[in-house]
C-alpha cells in the first residue's frame, strides 16, 4: 500500500498528493511552518491522516526546542498544537491527534524537555500504527456489504491516500478484493480539487482494482441506469446526532441515493464522532478560495472577477444515512442513541 | 446582446464558444464540413442555436451547387441535411431546423436550384428570426417566476449563447431584469465542459446580474442553506410525456430541487418538444470522448489508462419538473395530456 507519510530518524516525509496521479513526490517536512502549509494546501489531507500529520507535525515544532525548560516545552506543545490546528478547521481528527499528543504531555510529571519529546514520540508512533490498525478493522467490519458483481458509488477520497492505511470508505473495498470479490467501483472526480479523479482513481487502479471515473453531476444518470448498489464515503467529522460533514457534494450524493434507494454508508473510526458537537448545524465549514474554482493549474474555466462560492464540505443529515462502518461494527440508526451506546458505554 | 450565429452576403459566422470567457473570436464557417465540425466540437452548440446553424449549414453547402440540375440539387440538398444531423444526436431542434428546410425545398416546384438556394437561403433566416422571437416570447412568459430578491439555479447554458437571442432558461432573467427586479443567479460550472462557468456566468456577468458560480456538487449544499428559490434549465429534446433530456447533471439537480421542496422549469420552444418519441427512454443519449473528462486543456486530471463514462445527457422524469415555460406559455402537469393539447390542438 501507498505510504502518505513516513517518520523515520526524526525525518517527516509526506508523499505531495497535490502532484498525483501525474508525478509521484515524497516532501520532507522540515518544520511545523511547512507542516501547516502542507496540511492547509492539501498537500497531505483525508481525515485519518490528518490525526497522524498533526501528531508528528507537533513533534517536528518541538524537536529542537528541547533545550528549553519543561515548564516552556510544555506550553510550547500548547502553541504548536494551536498553530496546526488553525490549518483546517472541519476535519476533527486533526484537532483530536493535536488533542491527544497535548494531553500525554500533560499527563507526564516530572520530565526532562528531552524526555517528554520522546514520550511524544511514542504516543505519535501509536497513534500512526493505530490508524492503521482501524483502517484493517474498518475494512474487515464493511467487507461483507459488497457483493460480486455489485457496483459501488465513493465520492471524493477517503482511500488508502488519506490515511496511512487501506483507508476508511475504501477499506472494506480492499479487503472484499483481497478475498476475491471483483466487483464495479465509481468515483465522482469531485470538484474543485478533483481528489476523486487524481487520488481515489488512481489508488484503486494501481491496487488492481476495476474503477470507473465520472464527474460529480453524472452519479444520478449512474445511479438510475442500475450501474450503483452502494454508495460508501468517509467523513471530517460526525456530530452526536449522526448528521455527517464531508467533502463537498457528499449531501448530493445522499439525496440522490434516497431517491433511488440505494443504501448509504460512511466509513470512519471512532476518532471521527465528535459527541461534544449535538448536530450538524455546530460544524463549521471551511470556505476556500474562488481560484480553485475559476482556474484549473494555469487554465482559467470562469471569467475574471467572477463571484464564486466554495465551501469545502457539506453536512448530510443523520436520516440519508444507512449506517456508519467503524472499527467497532456498523452502527445503524437510531443514531442518537446508537452512538451515545458505542462511545459511552 | 451577444450575436451568436450571423449570416451576411453569404457568409456564415459563429462565434467560437469553446474560446469563452478568456476568447472572443468569430470564426468564418467556409464550407459545410467546418460546420460540421463545429458543432461537433460545441464551437456553436445550445438547442435552439442548433436550429439555427444547421439551417445555414445546409445553406451555405448548397451555395456552391446552384449550377445543377434542380433534381440533383434536391437530392444534394437531402443529403447534405443527412450529413448535418450526423454532427450531434440528442438534441432534436438540429434535425428540426433540417427538416424543415428540407421540406421547404420539396414543396417547392418547378425552380431553378439557384431560385431554389434563394428560397432556401430566406427559409434559414426566417428560422433565425424566429428564433429571437421565440426567445423573447420565453421571457415574457416567465418573467412572473422571477420575484425581487429570489435566488435562481440553473445549469449548463441555456442562455443567449445557446440561442440567437436571450436564450431559454435566461429568457425570463434577462426579461425581468429589464424590467428592474433585482435576483442572484447561481450557475453550475457543468462539467466536463464547463459551460456554465465559462458562458452561463460569463454571459450573465456581462449583461449587469448578479451571478454566483458553484461547482456542480454546490447545488445541494446551496439549496440546503436556502439560497435557492427556482430552478430554471434549457433542454435539448422533450418526450411526449414530458421526460426531458437536457445536459448531463440536470436530473440530480432536478432530484435536489424535489427534495427541498424547490420549483424546477424547463425553458423550451416549441420545437424542442418530440410528440413522435413517447417517452424518456427513447431519447439516443450521446457518450463523448475520455479525455474532455481526463485532461483540462493540456493539463491530466486523471490517470493513464483510466476507464471513464462521459455520457453528455440524462433524462429527467417528468414527475421531477414543475413546468414549461414555452412562447406560448407554461405547460404544467399532467404533461401527457397539456403537451397533446399545447401541440395537436
Amino acid at each position: 500500500m501507498i505510504e502518505t507519510i513516513s517518520w523515520k530518524n526524526g525525518t517527516l516525509t509526506f508523499l505531495d498528493q497535490t502532484k498525483l496521479p501525474v508525478e509521484v513526490v515524497y516532501e520532507q517536512q522540515k518544520d511545523i511552518r511547512q507542516v501547516w502549509d502542507s496540511i492547509r494546501q492539501l498537500r497531505v489531507r483525508g481525515a485519518p491522516a490528518l490525526g497522524v500529520a498533526g501528531a508528528y507535525g507537533l513533534l517536528l515544532g518541538m524537536q529542537d526546542k528541547q533545550q528549553l525548560p519543561a515548564d516552556e516545552f510544555l506550553s510550547g506543545i500548547k502553541q504548536a498544537a494551536a498553530y496546526l490546528n488553525s490549518s483546517r478547521p472541519t476535519a476533527v481528527n486533526l484537532s483530536w491527534g493535536l488533542q491527544r499528543m497535548v494531553a500525554r504531555a500533560e499527563a507526564l510529571k516530572n520530565k526532562t524537555s528531552h524526555e517528554l519529546w520522546a514520550e511524544l514520540e511514542k504516543e505519535a508512533v501509536l497513534i500512526h500504527s493505530e490508524d492503521k490498525e482501524l483502517c484493517r478493522r474498518i475494512g474487515e467490519n464493511g467487507k461483507a456489504l459488497i457483493s460480486d458483481g455489485s457496483g459501488i458509488l465513493t465520492h471524493c477520497n477517503a482511500g488508502a491516500l488519506c490515511s496511512t492505511g487501506i483507508g476508511t470508505a475504501t477499506a472494506p473495498m480492499y479487503t472484499a478484493f483481497n478475498e476475491g470479490r471483483r466487483f464495479k467501483v465509481f468515483a465522482d472526480e469531485t470538484r474543485p480539487l478533483l481528489q476523486g479523479a487524481r487520488l481515489t482513481s488512481w489508488e484503486l487502479q494501481q491496487a488492481g482494482l476495476d474503477v470507473t471515473l465520472i464527474c460529480d453531476n453524472m452519479a444520478a444518470f449512474m445511479m438510475s441506469s442500475g450501474y450503483i448498489d452502494l454508495v460508501i464515503t468517509g467523513t471530517d467529522r460526525v456530530a452526536a446526532n449522526g448528521d455527517t460533514a464531508n467533502k463537498i457534494g457528499t449531501m448530493g450524493v445522499a439525496i440522490l441515493a434516497h431517491h433511488f434507494h440505494i443504501p448509504f454508508y460512511v466509513a470512519c473510526p471512532s476518532s471521527t464522532f465528535d459527541m461534544h458537537t449535538p448536530t450538524g448545524s455546530g460544524i463549521p465549514i471551511e470556505e476556500r478560495g474562488a481560484d480553485e474554482v475559476l482556474f484549473f493549474g494555469e487554465r482559467r474555466t470562469g471569467p475574471e472577477g467572477m463571484k464564486v462560492r466554495n465551501p469545502a464540505f457539506d453536512v448530510t443529515p443523520h436520516d440519508l444515512i444507512t449506517g456508519f462502518i467503524t472499527e467497532n461494527g456498523i452502527v445503524r440508526p437510531p443514531f442518537a442513541e446508537n452512538l451515545q451506546k458505542a462511545f459511552h458505554a
